[in-house]
Parts: structure tokens; C-alpha cells; sequence
């Protein structure tokens, strides 16, 4: 391996079924040199000293790249798209079209991914346990998200920014992909459904599962 | 007024004390050519079919530019510093620093601002008022976050951006601000409370006090 490569390659630390699986993702769409490391949630180590040292609030994922740790999912989605302008990850910086994608990338971040922390860790809001009705009304809160975003897709789909596939979808669906235990997962929004089958349809995709093996997914057919 | 100056006049659809402040904040700094449409939230204004059709969520702020109208908070921050580089709203466009200043605003807005939101509406998980508790556990979570940062700029400050004043300190500062009647408010951890003084110290924050009239607050002076 030349230096040149080497100094190119990405180190991702993810751990499976969490939001580092879009990181991956947009790794394998722009077809970047990069190599993996797990981090074992089953032995703490997001909080070991080594960890937070790249990333101080001890989430995944981290991406490390030419010496540098980059936190935050989103931010390091548009990363990617800024180091690999041609991978088709955003429309062209500058346009209308990429400030919309990045508006998609907060309202995700905002609404969708905040909120499921609630689902997934009621310990956030100092609860050991959900207080009653507090769960469905969790649920609720998603069901509005859905249906806001279905609207949209809807009327301006098949895909967020319209005709082009970004990366805002592929943060979309594995966001969708998280509702799989819900009473109401998020495929049974039939636009919504769409997009996660088209994504999930990818090489990309399938790859990514390979080589992470999340627990088993399929978002139906496209049409 | 020239064709060209109307082509690239900014509309801000605002209300007081919201996070459409940090957005008149960096229109000021941009010296950009800019209008304001109050939205009044008594009559609520932001959910009238006009409105909605600028801003689906019906949330402010919206950002009108030739036509096109911009939401989330943060994306439309990220705009303007597209639109005026040389304003120095962000460090330098693919630089590490930039990346860093986009990393903290999603950090902002997926934990400060989504936490905030549960804090101002208990009906946005379903409560008509709070249970047992969950206010107590809110501002202990808030207080997780002004730690964190208190952290991060002891050791790489006095900015978020270091050396660098950026849209990020603008933003923290409006979320700071909305912990003014909290019982731990964030101006209590002293190198928040030194960014704060130095933000609202400076001109512009000064003239968007003038013109949006919010319920007035002094984070203290600089050191």
C-alpha cells in the first residue's frame, strides 16, 4: 500500500445496529479505502479512557481520518460527501438542491434520531423504567414523524431531495429500520417503504450487512 | 432599491425569544440585506395554511431567499456562511475546523435543542403536565450537556471553535439563554458564562435585542 493510500484510508469504529451503520454506508457508496474497528458495547468499551479519547461523549460512531476523530453522525456524512464530491452522497454544494439535503440531515437528527433515544433508553430521562403511557406516546410522537415524511415523499419524492438518491436516505432508512419492533414500524408508510427497499436493494447495503451482521431486516420489494 | 439588492434581500419569519434569533444574529453579522415577518404565535399564526406553506412543520424560523424558503435552525446558519464567506460565520469551507464548527451544530441541536423541547412542551410526549420527576431528571440531563461543554472549553476555548468565534458559540448562546429560569442555569458553569458575556456583548446581539423586543437577559460581563 503506497503512503498516499495510507494517509486516505478512514477508520471507522462502529458497533452493529447503531447509527454508525450509515457511516459504513456512505464509506461503501463513495467507495473509499477505510477499515473497521467494533466497539463492544457488551464490555463497556464506548467509555474506556483509549475511546473517549476520540470521542468524548463515548457514542459511535467515531471516524478517524489522516490523524483527525470526527464525531456526529450527520456531520461526518457531510464529511464524506465533501471529501468524495463525485460519489453523488449530496447534490452539488451550492445548490438550493444541497442546502434542502442538509436541511433533511437536522430534521432527522432533530426529530427522528433524538426521539428514538428516548425509546431505546428511558435512563436519558432518569426513568428506570417507562412511566405509564409514556411508551405510546413515544410511539405517537414517531407515527407524526412518519407521517410528515411520508407526506413529503408523497407529494415530492420517490426520495427525499426529490429524483436524487442521497444521503439523507440512507440515514432515513436506517433510522426506519430501528422501528422494526415497534407496534407501527415505519413501513407501513407506503412511500416511506419504498425508499427503504430501494436502499436496502443496494450493494452498498448488502455489504454493509456482511460485513457488520445487524440482526436481519427486509424492508419489502420496491415496486 | 436596485433590482440586484431585492434579488438578494433575506426574509426572516421570526417570533421573539425562539431559535429564529440565531438566524437575525447571523444576519447582522453578515450585514445582509434582510426583512422581518413577525409570526404571532397568540393567534398562531404559525400554523395558518400561508404560513404552513413556507414551513410544512409550522415551526419559525423560515428563511425566505430569492424564493426559496430554508428551514432548520441550524441548516439555515449553515446557508448563511455559504452565502457570506468572508462574514467569518464558520472557519474556512474544507477545513478541519469548518468540520468541527458543523459537528457542534448538530451536537447543539440533536441534544440541547431536542432536550429543550421536552422541557417547554410536556404535551410533545403526550403529558398534559409533568409527571413525578421528569422535570427534576430534564435539568439534570441539561446539566449532563453544560458539563460537557464546561469541559471542552476549559480545554480548547474560550469558543467552541477555539480561538474562533463561530455560529456555534451564537447558537449555544440562544440555547443558554432559555435556561435563564431554570434552577441551574447555564451561566453557573464559568467558561459558558464568559462565551455567553462575549456574544452578547457584541453589536449585533444588541441590535436583535432592539428590533425583536424578547424578555431581556444579561449572561454577566466578560472577564
Amino acid at each position: 500500500m503506497s503512503s498516499i493510500q495510507k494517509e486516505s484510508m478512514y477508520t471507522l469504529y462502529y458497533a452493529p445496529n447503531t447509527a454508525s451503520m450509515v457511516v459504513h454506508l456512505a464509506l461503501l457508496e463513495a467507495q473509499a479505502a477505510y477499515q473497521l474497528e467494533k466497539v463492544d458495547f457488551s464490555i463497556r468499551a464506548q467509555k474506556d479512557p483509549a475511546y473517549l479519547a476520540l470521542n468524548p461523549q463515548g457514542v459511535v460512531p467515531t471516524l478517524v481520518h489522516e490523524g483527525v476523530a470526527y464525531q456526529e453522525t450527520p456531520a461526518i456524512l457531510m464529511l464524506l460527501a465533501e471529501h468524495f464530491p463525485d460519489a453523488g452522497l449530496m447534490p452539488a454544494a451550492g445548490s438550493v438542491a444541497h442546502a434542502r439535503c442538509r436541511e433533511w440531515l437536522f430534521y432527522l437528527s432533530h426529530n427522528l434520531h433524538a426521539t428514538y433515544r428516548l425509546w431505546f433508553y428511558p435512563e436519558t430521562l432518569g426513568f428506570s423504567d417507562y412511566p405509564s403511557g409514556l411508551k405510546e406516546d413515544l410511539q405517537t410522537r414517531m407515527a407524526g414523524f412518519w407521517d410528515f415524511l411520508e407526506a413529503h415523499l408523497q407529494k415530492n419524492g420517490p426520495y427525499l431531495c426529490g429524483d436524487q438518491l442521497s444521503l439523507a436516505d440512507f440515514y432515513l432508512t436506517v433510522l426506519m429500520r430501528w422501528s422494526r419492533h415497534m407496534p407501527r414500524p415505519a413501513t407501513g408508510w407506503p412511500a416511506l417503504q419504498q425508499l427503504a427497499a430501494r436502499v436496502a436493494q443496494r450493494p452498498s447495503w448488502q455489504l454493509m450487512c456482511e460485513r457488520e451482521s445487524p440482526e436481519p431486516w427486509h424492508p419489502g420489494a420496491p415496486a
